[in-house]
């Protein structure tokens, strides 16, 4: 792990040290878990006991702290101790992330590749033939970049990222590992004898700029033309998007989720965990699905939607509240039935 | 990519050429789409506009066509323009997918693993002990092919597929990035203590030809004898199939599905999305079953299913509306409630 | 595969061979699919019959079985024959997972890592800076074990296994082709401008002992702190664990199922596939959730749920019984509606 002083940390937080700014640590973390070698925080006054018996190296308190007994613990005063606290992962995390540079052999790369400066190659990655690699860009281990792929500046493509070949990516992408970009699209033509032909998958999947896509997360290229996941789009782990599907700027999708092929979803949507999309659809901006939900028509801005076929999730949360009393409702109707055969009927009249 | 001079493709479509036959194009687009180095083509009459403004620099068109206005784009003539389109998309998909040959260095194999003639190896491709390779065989970078695995002539094994050791897998099959394998079935007896033991899945996995595996799809082996994916079989992405599941000739099955063990699914069988289905059943043949449906008991052939648990999908979706609407069904009891009520009892009789 | 002579599988079994025991096996089967160099058991008397015509090379047998006709096959008698075919499994599964050992060219490991006696390390696996590796642990070809991860004797990890720095897991556990351990939480702060920033997560995942886990299944580290499964915990393939989540000792999760970030699951559950579980709950001890139920709130000890959102199980079962004849209560209601209407109202009186 990576070590910073306490007086370099203060200095990145714009923090005033109280105790020993010479001790190093390397760890973040919680300040009722913390151990030696750790910094943490404290915000919340709620939790001050917490700061008289942490084995934290360090912690970051506001500025005004006044405590109430001896402190062993070193002390960075700052303005915003959550915030601060924040700021340091950043930084941390942008140092661990960036600290990987050079080429670990073997390693392969076409001939023809454009490979920009200060690119980690991590050992058994490979760069096929005419592909166009950005600057700063990270490709850890075991990455597969098929032929002719071209990747944005600064992206981060994790262990055992496999692109196929011509596929495109932009920059301050985050692809994690195991995540599947350009496979073929599902699409088989049924034959006389009752078996099957693949219809050639020819296009490709292009991605924006700031996407971050999920561990084992699979996107499928199109048939022709391209699957297109737009700038800022946030993809969890596991999900399936098909061939010719597109996803809007900044629309959010939660695990295990699919959206099957030549949907297009609009921006801004947070579709939750498990849902499935079907094919065809035009999903509109700023639609919300609850988990589970099975999205089986075209939806408007806007919308909420629940339940497999889905429907307005209000609605649906009444239907299912019913649903839930539906044996109770079917001894009220029991009852009414009995109550009506003791009744004089019209004809007694 | 590969480029082709418009000559070659109208000899490859027995075609005639109309305008400058030595240009070459790169890519297949739709004509809408299109950017110079592309073909397209014209099938519907109704999209005949954009002829006269694409950018392609070849349409594929009807040799019957007679254009309203002049044309700068180079025409190639044919009996059936789609068809003449989708035959050049597997030409070419043929080209791109054939033309991996040869062994990429590092690679590795074992020394008494047979391999066949124009097999491509990528770089950091693996094949164990006393594996069989067929002729033809693409196996691109990444690919484990644990030992004692036989694979047959024409199978295309993408990047990161994974074989464990005695999978069988038949000819002209494609596999796609990150599939597992054979990776053991989740079988585990209780102990007194609460905790689990791992029952030894001893197995293996037997797949026949023309099998089509998504990326990120897993096949566990059996615990004896084989789990069996027979010919022609299609399975999307990111599919679980469990220990000695078997699936008939010619069935599909989409995306995120699950099987669960030992369940036997016959021939020419649909199972759409997030389906799942519990282990130890006997599916017929030609059954289809709704995306995300949960399917419990066994079925007889050309049953239609859905829902979770499933029924039949007709009734399912009676039931549905229903439910859709059963708060206002609750107000109707209501209403009948105070109704009867308010009639004189039999008693009053 | 290995072979072994019958006379030494008894030695294993301490059980008496009758016939030639210098004859060898190289695998285990059924009785009724048994080949030639294949050993079977017959332990239920019902199939007797299949002990006649077998072709295995050699049966295991109770040590008081009288053959009713000659038999060709060589015979080891033991006390229990299921238990003794268990534990040759066990026993060839132990040989064959444990045969491999030393390390195959290319594989890289950092100079800084520590690694234990007797370990196997596939040709390229990659071993990071800082690591510790076991005693007797299995590293498949293509693994990537990141900086700083600590790994405990006998553990198997299987080809393609991504481990991200920092990640801890304990001794004699399994995991499978293509699980990713440690991957960023899914966790943005929305911005004023529509966007996502991402929280950068630091934590780690820690893994008890005994662990197995499925093929192609994900696990994310926590934004602070750990992610934690426990001792004895079964995950099957394809399971989404969300950041921050912890799983008890000896709990079992079926395939692709997903729990969310920051849940806590207690020991002994037993969770079926398909299943969902939102984030932030407390999911008690020996709680069971049915398949393809959505978990939407915390839940006791020993509950048993069902449904989406779920409910207890057989409050779900009655309910769904009711929804699957809506229709008819629906014409149910009709009928009285309609009879209501004939009677005379209470203003006739």
């Amino acid at each position: 792990m990576i070590e910073f002083s306490v007086d370099y940390i203060a200095e990145i937080l714009d923090g005033e040290v109280q105790g020993d700014g010479s001790i190093r640590v390397n760890q973040l973390s919680k300040i009722e878990d913390a151990q030696p070698g750790t910094i943490s925080f404290l915000s919340n006054p709620k939790y001050e006991a917490a700061i008289y018996t942490t084995k934290a190296s360090a912690v970051i308190v506001n500025k005004d702290f006044q405590p109430r007994k001896p402190l062993q613990v070193t002390l960075i005063r700052v303005k915003d101790p959550y915030l601060g606290f924040t700021s340091l992962l950043e930084e941390y995390h942008k140092q661990v992330s960036m600290q990987k540079t050079g080429v670990e052999e073997p390693s392969y790369a076409a001939d023809d590749a454009t490979i920009g400066d200060h690119v980690y190659r991590g050992a058994f990655s490979y760069i096929g033939q005419g592909c166009e690699i950005g600057h700063n860009v990270k490709i850890y281990p075991h990455v597969y970049i098929g032929d002719h792929v071209k990747i944005g500046d600064d992206t981060i493509l994790y262990s055992g990222v496999k692109l196929y070949p011509g596929t495109e990516i932009g920059s301050a992408c985050v692809i994690h590992a195991g995540a599947v970009i350009g496979s073929d699209g599902f699409g088989f033509a049924p034959q006389a004898d009752g078996s099957y032909r693949a219809i050639p998958q020819m296009g490709n999947v292009v991605i924006g700029n700031r996407v971050s896509i999920g561990a084992n997360t699979t996107i499928d290229c199109a048939t022709l033309a391209s699957t297109v996941i737009k700038d800022g789009v946030k993809l969890d782990n596991l999900i399936q998007i098909a061939h010719n599907v597109e996803i809007g700027e900044n629309t959010v999708v939660a695990a295990q989720s699919g959206i099957s092929g030549s949907t297009k979803v609009g921006k801004g949507c947070v579709i939750a965990g498990q849902v499935g999309i079907i094919g065809h659809l035009q999903i509109g901006n700023y639609v919300k699905v609850a988990a589970q939900s099975g999205i089986g028509k075209s939806l408007p801005d806007h919308t909420i939607e629940m339940g497999s076929p889905s429907f307005e999730q209000k609605k649906y949360l009444r239907a299912y509240a019913a649903f839930k009393n539906l044996p109770e409702l079917v001894a009220r109707i029991n009852e009414l039935e009995k109550k009506i055969l003791n009744l004089p009927s019209s004809e007694d009249k």
